[in-house]
C-alpha cells in the first residue's frame, strides 16, 4: 500500500472564510502539507439553496480529490450543514466537517447547557448545529440566529467598527434573555469579528471557534489512521480559487493571519 | 415579417437588484410584457472578475434569447460595465445597458460637471461610467467610489438604519470635498438606500437612478423601432431565477415595489 502520510490535507470553502480554519490547522499541525480551494466564482454559499450548495460542494470535492489529498476538511459551515454526505460520496478519503467538532466543543464548554449558534441563513435554517449538539446532550437548549451581514463586514474590513458593533448588538441581543453561556461561531468568517461579538454578548460567554475544534479533530483522525506527515521537508501550503486569483491575497492574508504566497487558478470552474 | 411588438422585453441581473429597473419600466411602459431573469445561483457579480461576469452574462443572455424576447435590458451595472459586448454578441435583438443612459442623465443634470459615481468594485474598477460621461462631455470631472456593503445592507433590509447611515457617511464623505452636484447610483441595489445616500451627500446633490434613465431609453428605442406593444391584453410579467425560487419573493417585492406573483426556476443553471 502506498504511504499516504506525506500527501496534503485538502481544505475547501465557498471563498475566503475557510482560511481561518487553515490558520488553526497550521498552528496545530505545522508539519502537514495543505491544499486550499476557495470557490470564489460562486461565493457566497450562505444565502443559496441547499440544492445549489450541494451541486457546488460536489465539484469542490472533486477538485480536491483530483489533487490527490489524504483527507478533506470542509472549512465551510453551510456545506458541512447541508452537503456533508455529498462530499463523502464524492471522496475516497476521510472527510471532516465543521459542525460536529464545533458542537462537541460547545457541549464540553457549556455548564448551563444553554448554547447560542450564529451562522449564515443556510446553516441556521438547516438546524445542523442544534441536531449535532443534541446528539451529545439531548437536554441542551440551543438558540440559533442568522447573522448574514457579518460575512461582508468581515470581508470589507469593518472589524472594530462602530457600525459593526451596532449590527452585532442588534443580531445578538436576544442571547442575553436566553442566558446562553456558550456561543458557536458557526461561520468561518466570524472569528475575524470575535472581539466585537464577545463584547456584544458579554465577557462571560465562551466563544467556540469551530476552526480550532476542527483542527483538533483532524489531528486525532491523522493519529488514529497513522496519516501524520513525518517528512522533514518544509510543508507546502497551496492556494487555489475558482475565479481569477488577483484580489484574493489581500483579504486572504487578513483571514489567514500570515503571508500567502502565490494563489493559483483552479481550471474548469469558469464558463 | 413577424410582428414582434407583443413579445416581452427581457431584463436580467445577477439577482434581485434589477427589480428596481423593472419597477421603472412598469411605471413608464405599463403596456409591455416583461420577462425578468435573476442569476441567484451565482449572485453577486460585483466582487467577481470581469472574466467570470462575462461568462455568466453570456448564459443569462442566452436564457432570455431562448424566451423569444424583442429586446434585452441589462439591469445590472457590473454586467453593463464589463460584458455589454458579450450580451450583444449573444443576442439577435437590441440590447440596452444601464451605463450609457445613466451617464447621459447625469451629464444633463449636472451644472458644474462634477459628477460622483458609486457602484460595486467591478463597476468602479472598470471606469465605465467615467468613460461614458466623458463621451458626452470630455471636460466633466468624474469621481468614482465603490460601496460594496450597500448591496447586503439593502438586501437585509437595513434601509433607514443608523449603521447604514454611518457606513454611508464613511463611503461618501469625500464627495463633499470634491464638490459634486450629481451622484450616479451605479448599482441597481442602491435606489433602495436613496434616502440615506441623499442625506449623506446633502440635499443639493441630484441622485441619478439609472433604472429611470434606462426606462426612458427603452421607451425611445421601442418608438424608433416601432416595437411598442399595442395589444389590449393585460401584460404578463414573468420572473425567473437560476437558484430555487423560494425566498426570492420576500426581498424581491421590496425592490419591485409591488406584488410579484409566481417566481419560476430557469432550468440548466444548477449543476
Amino acid at each position: 500500500m502506498q504511504d499516504k502520510s506525506s500527501l496534503p490535507i485538502g481544505v475547501f470553502d465557498s471563498g475566503i472564510g475557510g482560511l481561518t480554519v487553515v490558520h488553526s490547522l497550521l498552528k496545530l499541525l505545522p508539519n502537514e502539507n495543505i491544499i486550499y480551494f476557495g470557490d470564489t466564482a460562486r461565493v457566497p454559499y450562505g444565502p443559496k439553496s441547499p440544492e445549489a450548495v450541494r451541486g457546488y460542494a460536489k465539484q469542490d470535492a472533486h477538485f480536491l480529490v483530483s489533487q490527490n489529498v489524504k483527507m478533506i476538511v470542509i472549512a465551510c459551515n453551510t456545506v458541512s450543514a447541508v452537503a456533508l454526505d455529498v462530499v463523502q460520496k464524492e471522496s475516497n478519503v476521510p472527510v471532516v466537517g465543521v459542525i460536529v467538532p464545533g458542537a462537541k466543543s460547545a457541549i464540553q464548554s457549556s455548564r448551563k447547557k444553554r448554547i447560542g449558534v450564529i451562522g449564515t441563513k443556510g446553516t441556521i435554517a438547516s438546524n445542523a448545529y442544534t441536531n449535532a449538539i443534541r446528539q451529545f446532550d439531548s437536554d441542551a437548549k440551543v438558540f440559533g440566529k442568522a447573522c448574514p451581514l457579518f460575512v461582508s463586514l468581515a470581508e470589507e474590513g469593518f472589524i472594530n467598527h462602530k457600525a459593526t458593533e451596532m449590527i452585532a448588538n442588534e443580531y445578538l441581543f436576544s442571547f442575553k434573555q436566553e442566558k446562553i453561556d456558550t456561543l458557536v461561531l458557526g461561520c468561518t468568517h466570524y472569528p475575524i469579528l470575535s472581539e466585537v461579538i464577545q463584547k456584544s454578548v458579554s465577557e462571560e460567554v465562551t466563544l467556540i471557534d469551530s476552526g480550532i475544534a476542527v483542527a483538533e479533530e483532524v489531528k486525532q483522525l491523522l493519529e488514529e489512521k497513522e496519516l501524520q506527515n513525518r517528512s522533514k521537508h518544509k510543508p507546502n501550503i497551496l492556494f487555489y480559487v475558482s475565479d481569477v486569483p488577483e484580489k484574493f491575497t489581500e483579504v486572504g492574508e487578513r483571514f489567514l493571519g500570515m503571508k500567502m504566497g502565490k494563489v493559483r487558478r483552479a481550471e474548469g470552474f469558469l464558463i
